[in-house]
């Protein structure tokens, strides 16, 4: 930048570093989306294909920033977790911030049209975001576990919502009467009774939200992992070469195989035998650049198991 | 949001309220846009698409933020003048930031294919961003004034450089050695002598940068303003009916006709005949929501002309 | 600092430099000052001696921290205005903060005998601090004219609240009842009638606060104006010098004669005949390092009169 | 304050709480404080009375403020530990840090003349502070053991060249140069074959500095040990009545009594045998306000032996 007279403003540009050696959670909001899933005709109480874009968009995220470690997402919102060591950009708030919801943004919108190929975009759809720092393990487990409790309470609520309006024949007015001041239990058996729909039955995706983590790649069992399932390994090299190659290219949009379809393996939370190694070689392997992959579960990110499976997550 | 055990995890969520009373600059610069610009195959130094595309997303973020009272771009880089009065999201840090990082680069990529109707996108683009608080009118000046001599001093290096090497058959390096201590009047006769190219003859956009004016649309011209200048009084709604009838929306791409094309008109600051009465209508109408467009110039605006001639931009 | 394996825990230490070129205000408060005045045996509704000791410590504090413009007390609090421009500490919050608070909490405790000779302290009393960053000149004023009116307020309320007390023979929940929803031309009114006090009598003091001011002392009348009023010029060896002269040194406390007594002199808000050059004179002295006193005043600092006559407080 | 037309000038004094559940760490350093010791003959390389009066500074802080958990201090700087879910003042950064410094300051005005009884205050000494946040037990640790490492360095240093100097007649300049790039082990063996010095029997005050720890009273235990120490069970109301008795208070000095002297006992760290009970007995108690005491040690902190024994300090 130029060394003129003018260059003193600088001088207003204050640090804004935050607090080394804490956990990081970026978390991106739809801004309006109420508006914007009615003007472009997401169904009702979920859109499966909005719900993958979402999951494409923070799955980039994750391969284009090493340091998240997992990503839990609902509706049009997405938390983001970077480990507590993460150095990037020297730690600078409105660097990773700013970084991190355009790049969410930027996906958002490229690969709208593999999930809605027939429907335009009317305007730009945007998101806002935040970083909390949070200085504990503790902290982290409640923060996941709280965004997935409002996932349930939210899916829950609007499945019976919806149930009330488009099965019932209720107004929204009627349908919010109805559900004033009902628990759980009342809702299960609204759904059942009135409408036939088992909650337990829906799919894992709505009631658990979406859990992106990364996983690390067991040396031995590198090359059957690519087999089996080769969107986890993409390099930014062969991400590029991929779209290269794609039809979307070509003004055809592209079926979205890039994210693993909705299925049951991983309905269940993949949790892998317990390997006593796997830290270990987690913390062996540090200079050699570990090898991950990022996966798009529906699980339980409540309870212990999950977290007992990946130490990775929190550097335990 | 759910009213769990886990809901105490919101007080780490910190209040970051901006000073009030303070002009807030909020600058995008795009993330490793030089190995972008060479996958896209920008022309060099200058590509007048991509700096119209991002004309074209700045002007729409100023017509969605209302409180964005000029903006200046050059190269990948923009910065928003938010008028120090602004109350916009209770002046939360994050929030602006991020909304505007994201709109914008949302707008970037939407409105890309306009632009590069034959080039898709490979990636996505990303911007980071950054708000900084000045305190005095002096400042603001200022800092426009650094932003407008950085693309003069750039644009005569980079017009200097790339005709030594696609004129002058120079590698980059042989380019840059050329160029070493060499002062503004070299590089001036270096082109004219060597190259035949008249520094002064190029276009305004390259030489001065995009100037994106909120301008205050006088009662009693109001029509014919529209009428002259239609793309200028897009109202939201507007906007939206405008780009469902756009024929891009069928797949054929739009060619960019709402960003007025670089004329003559627009390569002079269209200072309008000084108006005793400007100032004191901007005040007394306040209450009725004063009617504004935006404008896209290249006009310098470190002289003193631009800006007596819009003091509300300033808010004097 | 050791350059030990642990030093890396200053890497916790983040910067926090204020915003440039704003106005500072530093204001201390008392901490539980109700019932320090108590312990202590304080005079309602006022205690002279403890508010010129409350201006002792202000005064030597701006003896001590030259960018301190301006002070302005009343009760338990004080006020501190640092220039626009200035740099102490390189801006940086904290350490301007607590060196400041710090300073006048031991100037304080230090002169507390003086003011207090047959009263020694029971415990130890302490200050709040917080540093507030004012954008403009008249926010400033505002500041100022805020802090003023409260101490007219509260001052007409608790010298009526005590004469009910005092010699009405009220109790303070009858005093309260009495006063409740009273307006000032009754609280005249009733000082006036019932107790024979006209307020308009009363202390300028009392009325207006303490306003301790940064002078600029003029080059020809300098040794004039030290003969006049020698302890606004001491230096800070003459400071010292003079305290350890002082007979206070040797267990007998020292009548507060470094601070002018309450006169008529300092009841009027001495504004200087106006002088066109003195504003200029300051700015071409700068680089002289110009002389400045310090006065305590108890006058309006509402009006304008008393900023016109001392330009450079807010560098206009 | 007053509800006019000014108090918007409030909006300026923006929020700036600590993050949640992380230790804080306020450190206060002396102003000045090479000059300060010079103008009032402090003893080189140590002055036991000086150290005594920022103990007994400290201690009184540490008694004021019930979440400070332990302080740490040599030279002129303390440092103080708040437990990690301390809710003072709501955490609020300003608040929480100028009233430590203030408080500190004022004891340590306050109790001067009991420690330097012929040496009156020649200017009111001040310290600057700072909070740091550090969200790990682990930081907390080095962060006090880097204190106890630096306290180490510069006894050492400043024992061997006060030595050189008076014992040894070399100028500071010499004495510099004379130590310039020596280990540990040269400055041992030079203070002990050229001045008999023993390092290992300079006093433990002097070489671990002072610790003064927050311990927990156990119940069955409590009479016997306000009959050994007393001054370590002081309330509030007890420490003002044992100042209004004290003799100090009718001009003559007192003894600095109510710190325990420097003996063999606080020589060593007073670790007591470990109780598993010990911390169940720290949480079942919460509710019924756990009594506590505070002691001054002069220990290791920079072992395990310290910590394991009152993990309280921590809470683990």
């Amino acid at each position: 930048m130029a060394g003129t007279k003018f260059a003193y403003v600088r001088n207003f540009e204050l640090p804004d570093p935050l607090l080394p050696d804490t956990y990081l959670v970026c978390r991106l909001d739809g801004h309006s989306f109420h508006r914007f899933s009615d003007e472009h005709g997401f169904a009702k109480p979920n859109d499966e294909r909005a719900l993958q874009l979402m999951d494409h968009a923070a799955k980039s995220a994750m391969i284009e920033f090493k340091d998240i470690m997992l990503a839990f997402g609902e509706s049009d919102e997405f938390s983001f977790l970077f480990r507590k060591s993460t150095n990037l950009y020297n730690r600078r708030h409105s660097k990773i911030l700013t970084t991190l919801t355009s790049y969410f943004t930027s996906c958002y919108v490229l690969y709208w049209s593999q999930y809605f190929p027939d429907t335009p975009l009317r305007y730009p759809p945007s998101f806002d975001g935040r970083i909390i720092v949070y200085p504990t393990e503790r902290a982290i487990r409640d923060y996941f576990s709280w965004r997935q409790a409002d996932t349930h309470i939210n899916n829950l609520y609007n499945t019976t919502f919806w149930a009330l309006i488009q099965k019932g024949g209720q107004t929204t007015t009627e349908a919010h009467a109805t559900l004033r001041g009902t628990v759980s239990a009342t809702k299960h058996e609204m759904l059942f009774s009135r409408f036939g729909i088992n909650y337990n039955e829906i799919s894992q995706r709505f009631k658990k939200g979406s859990v992106i983590v990364r996983e690390i790649v067991a040396p031995e069992s590198s090359d059957k992992g690519e087999n089996l399932e080769p969107s986890m390994h993409l390099t930014r090299s062969e991400v590029n070469k991929t779209r290269e190659e794609s039809p979307e290219r070509s003004g055809v949009p592209d079926p979205p195989t890039s994210i693993p379809p909705h299925s049951p393996s991983t309905d269940q939370c993949e949790t892998p035998p317990f390997d006593p190694l796997r830290q270990k070689r987690f913390k062996s392997k540090k200079k050699n650049k570990l090898e991950t992959t990022v996966e798009v579960l529906h699980c339980d990110i409540i309870g212990d198991e999950f977290w007992l499976a990946r130490p990775h997550l929190l550097e335990n």
